[in-house]
């Protein structure tokens, strides 16, 4: 029986002697290697917090003590401790353990979602409302030093730092990295700190300076040690924390687990909130993850484990967006990029390979993203910003307020839009055509191919007058779809028989859509398949198909609350079209973690499911009722 | 002629003598005094920047030069010194002089709106596409310090401090004050700065004790001042600024001009970015708005120039929720308040002087704000987070994921919310109730008076899973409306005559539609006027009420495109009804500034043209034809 084996909580952590918990951190890394080796999941993070971790369960009590972790790609070894190292063979499977924390989970999860950055927003509420209320209880918040270059962070920071009933410890996870190097002045900081000689140097240099000095010796040198204490608050390190006037531990080395419990207990100790700077190595003690450049396997694809090679994977929307940026870039020597400390996962590391002047990364930064776009729009360039759907909620404000009250010609890529599945509720990017709606000038395109990706790309980047949008989902791109004609601005994908149906499909949901028209049409039922390519605003072509068909039905990968099939509806209204109207999209709710294929059987959008529920209410001649719950009730 | 008479553009101020610009100064004072003492505006903050915007616009050349003013609060003296000084009796005037910077009015002015912490970012990237285009064009931004405590800034910052062929000036206008006295560590970091006397101290120090050794003297001293440029690296202000490794200069007088021009010289020379830490005086030079203690004379009403006594207000909305929280606060212990640096802007100061422990300040950080009260409510208490509506867009992430998701109990408060008026197109709260329809489990209420706002916010933080929302406009309720009868969960406020229109009047609208169904029974028109109190979800009873009448009518104050009433129709929609629906909301565009009333009348939102357009379309027979632009064409 390993000692992995033997730890169903915190508390069996605590027994443990020096060479067993060695024996544990060897084990956790093996079944690290090996569960991610077979679904992939955040290994790089992971190894990269072993000791870490260990301490933190060894220091605090969870879960009376709370442990808060940020943005959750460290949380696997969280869960080996908490008692479900035995459930890894189901991670990331539907039903299985979920690749983030999970209140459902263990009482030892507390925050579920991946956004960065807001772990110590959360733990500054925690340990408020622990004072408040008069529990003894510590909050221990793990943030990583790429997390720091997030506003809220600051926000964070700037409260905690007055806040002195506050029981807060801050483990900084300092890997110098996000997916890619951590970026700004940040690092300059955080660099400079772990290497800051200051204090011993200067006394050293005035130690040698003085004795070089006839007749001074010792004298002076013991008068300036008097002054030690006065000298050391000049010249400790007056680091960013001590700044703003936070308690600041080490820097530690994250991979010694005795030095991080030192720390740990130290920081318990004070009753403040206090930093503990740990200096950790992503992909520790995993050969492949530590040689692996572009990210220390920060989340790879099944992999070898022997070799290290991952799994190869098809060409995926990313890698067609990658090219076409390359193309533009050359193109269009205006064309700049933008990314959120997601070079390579956005695809963006292709076009700074050519273009490094015109390529920047702004951190785990989507506000600042947006507006230092808006600048670069201002001063004459044209900015593609490129970021996950669920990441542009981030910046609703500064997409709305800085950029298209300015009327700044910047475009918005959003990769991973729509169910994606695998990685849980906060990475679906189920949000964006829904909030977007609302923004004035904003036009908003959903390509349904790599051809269609490739034009409606162009078409965006020569708006300069106000945001575009570009969405596209994750994984491959299915086969391109040619329109048979063309209506206003829109592609009309089928047209066989009667005007009877007229399917409206979003993006993606196009290959889906032709599906539901094979299937009409093999029951005598009339299709037209329109792709209207720019969903927002809506086309006044779609209007006039609609009022000449017995039955609208749109089809989108996104929330059907206030999402294009709303929408549309909403312009019929406006237009006193009334023909019936089928919404089909992404109900009210957070979606578990499951295959992105079977989300989407689950909640109907199906081509089986769509073109059962449309054959059912045309041959029941009421179109319009059909089970489309907008929200779950609570 | 006075000086500022002659001022038709910076270039005048350049030919000035000392005696010239002194009187300049107090004319321009004057003028700020005499314009917002008849139409109210943002005296304090203007008066406190007067000899720091004659610095920077004698220093640099705009609009070549580009001059970026954080939040606008300071705009005024620099619309003075480019050519409008003698617009200034029309200010906030419909078709008048802005209050915030404005595209239309001057090639001199860049960023219109007035969400805070964003000038750091554009001035980011307008510096960078100089860089890129190879123009010689200096970036000026200008930042109170209590911008500074919003998260952006500090995202930018993080970029700035390593764009070093960026010409980039960041004027830090250190008031100590946003509204309110800025908080944080934030705060602690300037006034370390403002104060700081290491470097003189110690080396003083040194000398002193070494002199005090026999046998030392001058040449011990030499060796250290040898040392002077080592030392002065690590005494020399080591602040938060240049901890990121941005050069910084400061702390300057800002109210001595030469001082300002000497610093921004230097600065302007430096050809990297550069922080200028410029001291001021919120309200200097106005002896009222100095004694001013609240806020300064932050934005006041009209007021008596000689006695500093604004015009009295009646009562307000904010007034009536100040007086709900304090007598919530005193039954519910576990109701904690949260504002983003607008204590008394959205009245929790009565709250804050009742329970100062529960109540917390967070600075200008909406994001922190949310999810601190997501951790406030995960630890058991009930926060409420009071935020102008406009503002809660900046935290929209932050609702959702982390709010929502996480089930927490959190009650938000939209002060200002729906057509604001004066303050132009960034302050109206008119995208809430659009945006926040997408949140799973969130419910929002919109109450029509102030006995709905005591019932509806007691109801709010009553539900202790979920977020929840209260949102109100600016200025005073009507006058209350009692219910003739209740239907579900809403009020039917008429019911008159035949079952001809139903209409739905959301908060504060309600009003509106008592009047719109005066004049429609006056016609001979059946009505019912019902008032949803909780606009999302949907009330089921709302679905049964539209199914009996013959026309729907929405009515709200927010953006039309995906509001309430399109919400209502997509609920409708799916349930099957027919009834045809006539929206009415805000048009999808940014509104001028001008009066709220004209507003209304302008975009189709006042009692005549509503019973107008009703009274046609029910006569005509085709209820569904009305001029309802969602969105004006590009």
């Amino acid at each position: 029986m390993s000692i992995l084996e033997t730890i169903s909580g915190p508390r069996d952590l605590r027994s443990l002697d020096e060479a067993q918990l060695e024996t544990l951190a060897s084990e956790i890394r093996d079944l690290l290697v090996r569960s991610t080796s077979k679904v992939g999941g955040h290994l790089g993070p992971n190894l990269g917090v072993v000791e870490l971790t260990m301490a933190i369960h060894r220091v605090f009590e969870s879960p009376r003590d709370r442990i808060v972790l940020d943005t959750g790609h460290q949380g696997y070894v969280h869960k080996m401790l908490t008692g479900r190292a035995g459930d890894f063979d189901t991670l990331r499977q539907e039903g299985g353990l979920s690749g983030y924390p999970s209140q459902a989970e263990s009482e030892h999860d507390i925050v579920e979602n991946s956004h960065a950055s807001t772990a110590l927003s959360y733990a500054d509420g925690l340990a408020k409302a622990y004072a408040i209320r008069g529990e003894d209880r510590h909050v221990v918040a793990v943030i990583g030093d790429g997390a720091l270059t997030g506003g809220m962070a600051w926000e964070a920071l700037n409260n905690i730092a007055v806040a002195q009933s506050s029981r807060l410890v801050i483990v900084v996870n300092d890997n110098g990295r996000s997916y890619t190097p951590t970026v700004g002045g940040l690092a300059t900081a955080l660099t400079s700190l772990r290497t800051d000689p200051r204090y011993e140097t200067v006394l050293d240099m005035v130690k040698r300076r003085l004795n070089a000095v006839p007749g001074v010796g010792s004298a002076a040198y013991d008068a300036l040690h008097a002054m030690k204490k006065g000298l050391k608050d000049a010249l400790a390190p007056q680091g960013l924390f001590e700044d703003l006037g936070l308690k600041y531990v080490g820097p530690v080395d994250g991979h010694d687990r005795a030095a991080m419990e030192t720390a740990l207990t130290q920081a318990k100790k004070y009753g403040a909130p206090v930093i503990v700077h740990a200096l950790t190595r992503k992909g520790f003690g995993y050969d492949a993850a530590e040689r692996h450049e572009a990210d220390q396997f920060h989340s790879p694809q099944p992999f070898d484990i022997e070799s290290g090679e991952e799994k190869a994977r098809g060409r995926i929307w990313t890698d067609h967006f990658a090219d076409d940026m390359v193309e533009i870039g050359h193109r269009r020597k205006d064309v700049v990029a933008i990314t959120a400390a997601m070079m390579h996962p956005v695809g963006l590391d292709k076009f700074q390979a050519h273009f490094p002047d015109r390529t920047f990364d702004v951190g785990i930064a989507e506000q600042h993203a947006a507006t230092s776009a808006a600048g670069l729009a201002m001063g004459g360039l044209h900015p593609v910003v490129a970021v996950y759907a669920t990441f542009l909620n981030r910046a609703f404000d500064q997409v709305l307020m800085d950029v298209a009250l300015h009327r700044c010609g910047v475009t918005f890529v959003l990769d991973r839009s729509g169910v994606t599945g695998d990685d849980g509720a906060s990475h679906n990017g189920m949000w964006d055509m829904s909030v977007l709606q609302v923004v004035p000038r904003l036009r908003l395109a959903a390509p349904r191919d790599a051809t269609r990706l490739r034009e409606l790309l162009d078409e965006a980047v020569a708006v300069d007058d106000a945001p575009t949008v570009v969405r596209f989902p994750k994984g491959p791109p299915p086969a391109d779809i040619e329109a048979v004609d063309r209506a206003g601005g829109c592609d009309v994908l089928v047209r066989s028989g009667a005007r009877d149906v007229l399917v409206v499909a979003v993006g993606s949901m196009a290959t889906t859509a032709v599906e539901v028209a094979d299937r009409l049409v093999a029951q005598g039922i009339g299709v037209t398949v329109v792709d209207p390519r720019w969903v927002k605003p809506v086309d006044p072509a779609l209007i006039e198909l609609a009022r000449d068909h017995e039955l609208v039905v749109s089809i989108e990968d996104n929330g059907v609350q206030g999402g294009c099939g709303a929408s549309l509806l909403q312009a019929l209204n406006a237009a006193g079209v009334t023909t019936p109207v089928r919404l089909h999209g992404v109900p009210q709710e957070f979606l578990d973690h499951a295959k992105r294929a079977v989300i989407l059987e689950r909640i109907g959008l199906s081509p089986q499911s769509l073109a059962r529920g449309i054959v059912e209410a045309m041959s029941a001649g009421s179109p319009l009722e059909h089970e489309q719950p907008v929200e779950r009730p609570r």
